[in-house]
């Protein structure tokens, strides 16, 4: 179980820090800038859950692994960006997959420490959104976490079968694969089918919503 | 007086992330991209002095009230933008009295983990202002609260009267009044008569002036 | 040792004070504004690093010269801005050196704390361009040590010294002066022969490429 969620938890570092890094090869970072945002994207959201919960140092420096695959997702995109376009559409399931696990893996750290549910499963969501909140703060644009859909509302659910799993006394194996699932499969559903929560406001296409939507690009 | 700071505590969590509210839906983030500002505007003050004075987990990830104030002025303001809107003045009015008692129960807890009372102090402004600063950097803006009229200033002078307070034995309950009522007054006034500090450089306007008011907006 | 270190790390803070100073005064912030990107952009990179290894509160916070020679810095730079431009390429000398002692100074801080060799060297890096990070992001800005001549890479080289020189039993003083010399050379020669990193993507100068380097202005 324990070996499981490691290797869950690195195959997720490893899609964010892609996604961290296709990012800065947009902007035209150069090599140590792409590498800093793969680290970024990989790991600040488990960071700033260890951070919460006093685990210090956090895994993702005590643990040389998360840096490894950071730097080598960081390495790939830079060298062989045609290689990642090609993948974009695995990348995208992956990149679920990750959210999925992270919700789940942060939600059971955080219990595991004491905190009560619902706290938990927030610390679940920031662990899985975490890192790509910094990403795009480093470039200097509104998170597409905040937008995308449903991508936090997916992390929340697979931290909610967490939270309600454990004190259920449900072997831990299939709580953390289920709610892993199920935040995946959510977010699989909103990106196949255009999903996404309501947005405050009025309806019409005003000069606002042009801006906000050009400045997504 | 502990149960006194807890309401307060919560009021002004309560406001700021109705600021934080307010600012996701002209954004047009989605309803849980709201959420979040909400919760980073009324809490990442707050958790950054926990961090950083070691009293982990911060008390806004330990206490589920901050979250609840937090999620509550959320839906209220992604809902009723409207009631909002016509709230705008006393907003402003609650935004300051939230400063007030940010900046000095900030200063309170740094000093009850043993800081010095200059550091207490930053911490205490540190408070105040951390949750305006998120709120904007997630918005991909400069912090309104770094050009703000004596939005930081107000903070600090409500921090010093704890700092000052505090070694001459006075009740802490007046100590924390009067440095929450100074804060709320030196803010109400700067609102009311557009007091400001200095900025450097010529007062010509001169290009780069025009681009800085240019990205104000 | 002990002396010299602090004595180095507090012109470090000063020098990269002095340069969140100027970038505020640029963007035309008013006098707290300014003191608030000079103290950020001396001290988030030591914040972080002290963080990460559990060292709270952080040495910014608990020792208060790093606190004034940050608002020292500010003050200057807000009152007489042209004596800072006069000084700009003697700003860039210290930077240059702030960045290798920052460097220096966070690794061996963070293998005193136990933190393994590679882990420590990527904690000197977070010193050293931490500041210079935090003040672009509160700035709105893609963070130029993220596109900088060989800014990060210098700080690395200048880590790796102090990390290969501990186990080999050196004399401490002549491992410190030496990564941070490393680091202040490289740097300095990448400024003035315009080295730099390779950028992804193809070598023509496509409208991104433009877009980005207006950006860079």
């Amino acid at each position: 179980m324990r070996e499981l969620l490691l290797v869950l938890d690195l195959v997720g570092t490893f899609v964010f820090a892609l996604s961290g890094a296709t990012a800065g090869v947009k902007h035209r970072l150069d090599l140590f800038g792409v590498l800093v945002l793969s680290f970024a994207a990989g790991n600040a959201g488990g960071i700033t859950r260890d951070l919460m919960i006093g685990a210090v140092p956090p895994a993702a420096i005590s643990d040389w692994r998360y840096l490894a695959v950071s730097l080598l997702a960081g390495t790939l995109t830079f060298w062989r960006p045609s290689a990642i376009d090609g993948l974009r559409s695995p990348v995208l399931l992956f990149d679920a997959a990750g959210l999925g696990l992270f919700a789940v893996a942060g939600t059971e750290k955080a219990l595991a420490f004491g905190l009560n549910p619902v706290m938990a499963a927030l610390l679940g969501i920031v662990t899985g959104i975490g890192g790509g909140m910094t990403r795009d703060v480093l470039l200097a644009e509104i998170p597409t976490v905040l937008r995308a859909d449903l991508y936090a509302l997916a992390a929340l659910a697979g931290a909610a079968i967490v939270v309600i799993g454990a004190p259920l006394q449900l072997p831990p194996t299939v709580v953390t694969i289920s709610g892993a699932l199920l935040c995946f499969g959510l977010r699989f559903m909103a990106i196949r089918r255009g999903w996404h929560l309501p947005v405050a406001g009025e309806p019409t296409q005003s000069t606002t919503s042009a801006r906000a939507e050009g400045s997504e690009g």
